[in-house]
């Protein structure tokens, strides 16, 4: 999904989901990258490093600030974003490191939900003309059915 | 998080899922409505009466047609729209006989992102200043960390 909306890539805090992992692999290899998905052990010392080095960290919470406060403030413009997205027991040191709180709306909803959203609007809906790097499948739009493109170009390793 | 975006109410195919339709309704009755929720044993005959007596049906999957065709079509302006959303597997009947098959981007991706989008889009973001009625809990939005208002007005019956 974030792949959809423009991420470039995803950290997962905790257990190595290898399954996940190789999910996302082979959707990559259909449907075309680029886009990373890495594990992270200690994902309190990765937003911490990110924004001494990288960028800035907003954090997605139904308790947070409008989003427009991060599409008006000039600090996030062309900044490399690092989202943290969690469940309802994110600890609070998370919204004390996050450079931003920022709700979707300050009623209960999918986490899902709010990073489709806050994706879309901080890259101004470009995913809806994105297009993907050695793709095997591409869809054709249809008005009925289900259209597919196969391409047979060479793979490449993920 | 269809009623955090604006959706009325959701109709749920299959199962009567008891235990998903306390969690909605001890929801609404925390942080307001109006939002409903409803079992249909037979969601393909509730599509054509939709069609027939109330509004428009649109269908989303990420093989249709992109979601401008829907807000650029006046036939869907102001109408009462039945959102189809289903997992990989939705039968050929009703991409025939949605109104419009409709793609939130023609890439994989989570239906509850998908839904989320075409909410926000099709209200233009009026989740951002909704308000709910009967509310118990408000939130309050917070630079860090969680304020909720709670209120003690009379209890509504869901």
């Amino acid at each position: 999904m974030a792949r959809a909306f423009g991420a470039d890539g995803i950290y997962i805090a905790g257990v190595q989901d290898k399954p996940l992992k190789n999910s996302i692999g082979k959707m990559v290899d259909a449907w075309g990258g680029p886009f990373w998905l890495e594990f992270t052990a200690s994902p309190l010392s990765l937003l911490k490093s990110w924004k001494k080095e990288r960028g800035r960290v907003v954090h997605l919470t139904m308790y947070g600030l409008p989003i427009k406060d991060v599409l008006n403030d000039p600090t996030f413009k062309d900044a490399n974003i690092l989202v943290v997205v969690g469940g309802e027991k994110v600890p609070w040191e998370y919204y004390k490191e996050s450079d931003l709180n920022v709700a979707i709306g300050n009623q209960p909803h999918s986490e899902v939900a709010a990073l489709a959203i806050f994706l879309d609007r901080i890259e101004a809906g470009s995913w809806e003309s994105k297009s993907f790097q050695d793709a095997h499948l591409n869809i054709l739009p249809s008005k009925k059915g289900k259209t597919v493109k196969q391409f047979d170009q060479k793979k490449k390793a993920i």
